[in-house]
């Protein structure tokens, strides 16, 4: 099933996405329960689709793809394993909205990853059991400043500016259709009206699988539903800017497409 | 005025704190407006002060003292200058609550520090205006395990996890009482019976003010109201270990006292 945060002219509710991606379906409360409808329902068309949950935080995985950390740090995983680091929620954005620029945040790079969106309260989850406590899979796009990245040392300022955290286009509660081992993550990016595949690569080649990454996390943090887990960027992340668009994909969740403008 | 979060035998509420932190008058609705008194009152010894705000996000200035840099860095400030990080909400405590040290969590350090509590959503403030977004301040324990600071590169486990938070023990909105260019600091920590202070520093070893730490995180986050600004531990962090206590103590606002447990 898929849970989506919709603006229509009525205000903001959560609504279930049929599959075919063209009706938005209302639902009493959040996601987090099983649907009761309201029974109004809308075009999708006619809808504008929000981010689909407004995390109280966004835990992420660094380093998490040997070919992305060859690619941006130049070393094996070997030497640099897996870190963890936190997007503020104010870098929230849904599908469509722009991702807008500062002039101080140079060479900034998409990074399309798979997103875990959690269901329960919960700490020390064993690897094994992560279903139990993850809701749903969504898109994110882990946009970064590589300049201030490095010049900073710490990265929550080049991956936390406002807009620097698209997430969408809803939130896939049907974990068992994925393979998750063998999951395809393509982003394409638009630039002078030209599109190429920038990344696509696939979830085998993750280092922490998605079981050890909550293991992990919350051997240190108690997660809340909603929190957003990032799982890590595959390699052929590339550099964007304003007036380029950027479309995340993946396979059996959809796609996350953003403009690129300048703040 | 002081602004608290009580527990009472009837539930959670916030609260004034007289002056003599002995009584605490509920209010109705929160401390980002003038206070409306319900009657209701209790003597401070009778309730549990709580963290006195559940912020949507932490942010922190690291190496933000030159005589910590040296004493922490190995290295002198302009080599190293100020840099931003996330601690997550999940972390924060309020006064006496125990700070709980897993066991891979080694070498865990104090870090007093000053902390603002943010009064109006704002962007792009302007460093002499930092006044008008800041509710008030209030003390900040910014727990960190060295060693895996150290490990991961990035800081946000070493210093995000549960508990390791500390803030309180209550927001004081007067900030026209404080000298902020010469605050003194100081960290009491108690270990075999025996109290020490160890950190006895000062802001006028802060090497960005507050004005410009405002400035520097807005111009890349939103910020919101009951968000939280860490803004550097001066110098003397050290170890604590399970059986500890630790005071900071901060001239004006008065000091958050937590003991050490193992997880």
């Amino acid at each position: 099933m898929r849970f989506g945060r919709i603006a229509t002219p009525e205000g903001m509710t959560f609504a279930v996405i049929d599959d075919e991606g063209t009706t938005a379906k209302q639902i009493k409360g959040t996601p987090f329960t099983e649907p009761e409808y309201t029974g109004k329902e809308w075009p999708l068309e006619s809808v504008r689709l929000l981010a689909p949950m407004l995390p109280s935080k966004v835990v992420a995985i660094g380093r998490n793809y040997a070919d992305h950390v060859a690619e941006v740090f130049k070393q094996s995983a070997e030497h640099l394993p897996p870190t963890l680091f936190l997007k503020p929620p104010t870098a929230v954005i849904g599908p469509d909205a722009a991702i807008k620029i500062p002039d101080f945040a140079t060479r900034v790079e998409f990074e399309g990853e798979l997103a875990l969106v959690i269901g329960v309260p919960c700490k020390s989850v064993q690897a094994e059991d992560w279903k139990s406590v993850v809701r749903g899979v969504t898109i994110v796009n882990d946009v970064s400043s590589r300049d201030l990245q490095f010049a900073d040392g710490q990265w929550a300022r080049a991956k936390g500016i406002d807009t620097f955290c698209p997430l969408g286009p809803w939130i896939e509660t049907d974990l068992d259709k994925f393979d998750f081992d063998d999951l395809p993550i393509k982003a394409h990016l638009t630039h002078d009206g030209v599109t190429e595949t920038k990344q696509d690569s696939n979830s085998n080649q993750m280092i922490w699988k998605i079981g050890k990454i909550i293991e992990f996390i919350t051997s240190s943090y108690t997660l809340l539903p909603g929190d957003v887990i990032c799982t890590g960027s595959p390699a052929g992340t590339a550099e964007m800017v304003p007036g380029d668009a950027i479309e995340v994909e993946i396979d059996g969740i959809g796609s996350l497409r953003n403009p690129v403008e300048r703040a």
